[in-house]
């Protein structure tokens, strides 16, 4: 099978590396195609971006020439989007209007409408709002995937939806991966905790309700739920750990509960994707689990862990729950949400 | 004026040595005995201890030979406990029946009914109880002084009390120092999270109704509020911090609430007692504080800082706070708990 | 072709983790046996040991049950020994004569005349000593690693071995993973340099002259030069750095020993051992590489990286180099030596 | 008595905030000026400065408004200079010409030979080169500190002097705080290693040479020795910790050298400069100190540690020293420098 030619627009920066990282060896995508900043563009890519993952970067990526970040590049039709939230906004339409599926983990338009927050774990169906985006003129789409600490936070709750979710409350322990490059200074988190993540309390918390809604027509009906967030930064590599008090409106056992967490499946894992990790949502019987070093690239990196799922003495239940902020929660997910469109038969 | 003899009990230990360096140069109490376990007895504490902390052991201590934890060793009427919660129990009482203040920071007798858990700020009143003591056959007494993680929250919440605090939801990310030596191997917490602290949990729920709750005779009447809190050890040194959400009764703006701490002061303000801050609970108005390594020290570590008050969609208001654990949060709260039973003429 | 059963002595500490989980899925070597202390016998791994490292432990292992650490306890031949130091000496005599092949990653018979200190890429021929070991009446025998610190310089050095190694400065920064568990408190370590390893320079010192010596029929002949070192411990998870001086008694151009670096490949490599990597020593070019979190994990741990080598202003040169020290320098060191040992005839 | 104003170049960056934080409370010296660059320039200090240290920022310095770095802006006489190496050449000498003594912390003068590299335990009779400076017709003079790594070293090699130093080999590792803010981006040093400091390795290796050279009328005679350096970043906040080998000329017993570091003291501790720790380099007998944590503050940060004495298979002697980069190294260094030329009368 030939493999479907894929860009990345605003290759240079962390999640662009990551998407790089992530697509290496890829069964269905090859990159082909690399979108920057004008002080990137026509130089080979292994000059024009500093390498900061793990191992060396790719050989076959390292030798393209960066291209602006305009559809008339000859962009391949499916890209993804590491664009800094300063400039993504028209370049992710420029591209979505010359007919361009634009996979993005930039927070521009995940508010929007017409644009689905995609959890192929947990909203397959709003995938179906993209034909309500041609409204806008666009040949193209958009689809995006939430914010890092959310997919954390949504992937945990997602198997306790059937109970009913009504109110939420969580603390994050976020990554410094998360923060981008150079991101946080080391002098501010070396044996440290930066109690606020600018902008991240607000992502959370209508995020949450936008994944967890229902498609209906032409919008997403949002989950009727109250999320209120708590964001820290610790002195953490990769994987964000979120502890969640929630109440539920159907009252089950402890015992229900693990086992709803235990029997859940998705789509991705009923089309069998390759991204699409054997337990999206892995309950660990531990009383000290998840941990972001031990459990974050499980699967490489796309399985979300929870555990210590108890009584909460104010809301009804509280857990603990952990995911691969930059893979699981960045570049993994949208390259699962491609997967899934292809499979569904988007990109056709 | 003739400083106060006092010993430590359990003065080996990293809360032993907290307590010998706190009380280093103190105005009113001199450290002349102290006690540990068979191992050291008989040994000068320099030989007896491995000093952990910054800098050097006092000197002056480091001459004093260690002795029995036994009454009879002509122990001073002060002891500080800074023993080991498997051994405490028993000696604690042996010193109290024999006419000891034992001013302890063990976990044992802090639920029992006749036994003040005092934090001098919030609620001093609580030493009345002392008086019950007698009627166990004692001569003198115990006093303790909460687990590290409840004073963080408890004094994050004494301002709010008069608004009726009904529910709070915290969670902690707390400093390696707090689990004592060698305590967390380190191959545990290198850029990790551990989301799990045994018993903190229990602790933190049941201590905090105690200390908010009102002296009635011959008991303590608990606050009539629920505490759900979620216990994790993160990569830092010292300071516990703490997010947490609560419910108020009676309804009050923002505004109300910080000119709530910012006027909040208490009995060892007014008593000047030595280890007593200008500001026990001091609200921080930048985005990103209180921080553990930049805050925990403030008035050589007695101040709580507290930061981040705003509204909560689940309950009604959030907040960080951050309380040094080791000091605050056991030594420092200790030695306050003991000036002010001086204050008050305890110790006669 | 049917797998190798083979035996871990030591199974249920740090090291012992490290050689289950490297030899987990090895195309040659099967476990099928586990020895520990007297704790743990009788119970099934899963039960004696609690799993330290990344993801879960290997299902297969996790049900054997765990053994008395005695030949007759129907132990496979082959038997890796992750033995603490305190009782190595005379386990592992005993498995020798009984006619095991023992191959240690133990500090306990490293230096002893007719015991090979191996490193495959760099001393394959030392491994004729075992006929020598038959003199003690031994059926089996000993082959031993060097101490972790000692593998990642001798590696670095094996490139320069011919330009006349004649004396060498070297300082050590060294990962937390290396002491074991619980190993370093986090109280000593986070945010901190420890600058002792007990025992640790002496190993350094003495072991880099044996393995880069030369057989001499019964006994290695020492590499004639000095050796200083410096040891540290520092605040990374995984992975050895030493920064190294050199005096070379013939001279040569930085060009002519970056060749040499480039160039270095070995028995291993040769007989394409399944645990060799493809390049045992890889010189990064960047100006700030290696680093322990970024290279540590090449080739599964099993790839030493060298980088900024340059003139020395005192001996001749100077260079940076780097090894997974629970992986080269321990467990996947003694997988790789029993896989010369069977690719060699010496287990038929 | 008044005290002198002074002023602080470069007053909103780290370096500049660590002078702040160190002259608060100085019994000779009173911040009255601060400059800065154009965009603080007319601000009051608390709005142009994100204070970065712990605690708060010094009320009466948050008052200033900053001044352009003019000096016609009627800056004191004396200023201390934490000008960034882009700027400092050119302001620096225009305030020397105009009649100021610049103490400056940065790089650019510091190679110059009219200009002390002034460390005033070792080399206070550089100070004289002051009179030459005037023939550039500069009415006041540029007076430098060395970089902060070469402070550690040099102090710690300064009690071995009399025993003719001829080589020395170091390796450091250096705190964070060292790069300036934002300096080191998390992402790079959380649990890693950086084996590389740019033009870290040249300034130890030649300003170690000026410093414990001699002065010989119009400039100073170097130390006629080879110095070879490794420079390493690691995770810690405070504190550059070294290891060295060093030849001696003068062959000397472990005792002797322990002795002379014993004994050492200087002209700061005879003149009793405010800033003047009671001993200068303090060797330390436990065999795993210094360490960064637990003792880069002694005596307000201006301590220099030394520990580990042992003889070295290569060189002679081998050691551990460590110092506070950003006091001992940068700020505290500085105002030493200047409480000696108060002391000398070069201010009057």
């Amino acid at each position: 099978m030939k493999k479907i030619e894929v860009g990345v627009l605003g290759a240079t920066g962390m999640v662009g590396q990551n998407f790089i990282r992530f697509l290496d060896g890829h069964p269905w995508f090859e990159v082909t195609w690399l979108g920057a900043s004008d002080r990137s563009v026509g130089k080979p890519y292994h000059e024009a971006a500093a390498w900061r993952l793990e191992g060396d970067m790719p050989e076959a990526v390292a030798r393209l020439t960066v291209q602006e970040c305009k559809p008339e590049t000859k962009a391949p039709k499916l890209v993804f989007s590491a664009m800094d939230a300063s400039v993504a906004t028209e370049i992710e339409r420029a591209f979505a209007e010359a007919g361009h599926y634009v996979v993005s983990n930039s927070r521009n338009h995940r508010m929007e409408p017409d644009v689905p927050l995609l959890v192929p774990e947990i909203n397959a169906a709003h995938l179906k709002l993209l034909e309500h985006q041609h409204k806008r003129g666009w040949k193209g789409a958009i689809v995006t995937n939430p914010n890092c600490s959310t997919v954390a936070l949504t992937m945990g709750l997602a198997p306790l939806k059937p109970f009913g979710i009504t109110q939420v409350i969580a603390t994050t322990m976020q990554a410094v991966s998360g923060a981008g490059y150079p991101g946080v200074a080391s002098f501010d988190i070396v044996g440290n905790v930066i109690p606020f993540i600018g902008g991240e309390e607000a992502k959370m918390e209508s995020e949450t309700l936008k994944i967890l809604g229902e498609f209906a027509g032409d919008h997403i009906e949002f989950l009727p739920a109250r999320v209120s967030s708590h964001c820290n930064r610790v002195p953490v590599l990769d994987g964000h750990t979120v502890t969640a008090s929630v109440s539920l409106s159907r009252k089950a056992t402890l015992q229900e509960l693990i086992e709803a967490y235990d029997a859940f499946t998705a789509e991705p894992q009923k089309l069998k994707l390759p991204s699409a990790p054997p337990k999206p949502v892995l309950y660990l019987h531990a009383e000290n689990r998840p941990q972001p070093r031990r459990d974050a690239w499980r699967d490489k990196g796309m399985t979300v862990t929870v555990g210590r799922l108890r009584t909460c003495a104010v809301l009804d239940y509280k857990f603990v729950c952990m995911a691969h902020n930059t893979i699981r929660g960045a570049a993994g997910a949208a390259v699962l949400n491609a997967e899934l469109m292809v499979a569904q038969g988007y990109l056709k």
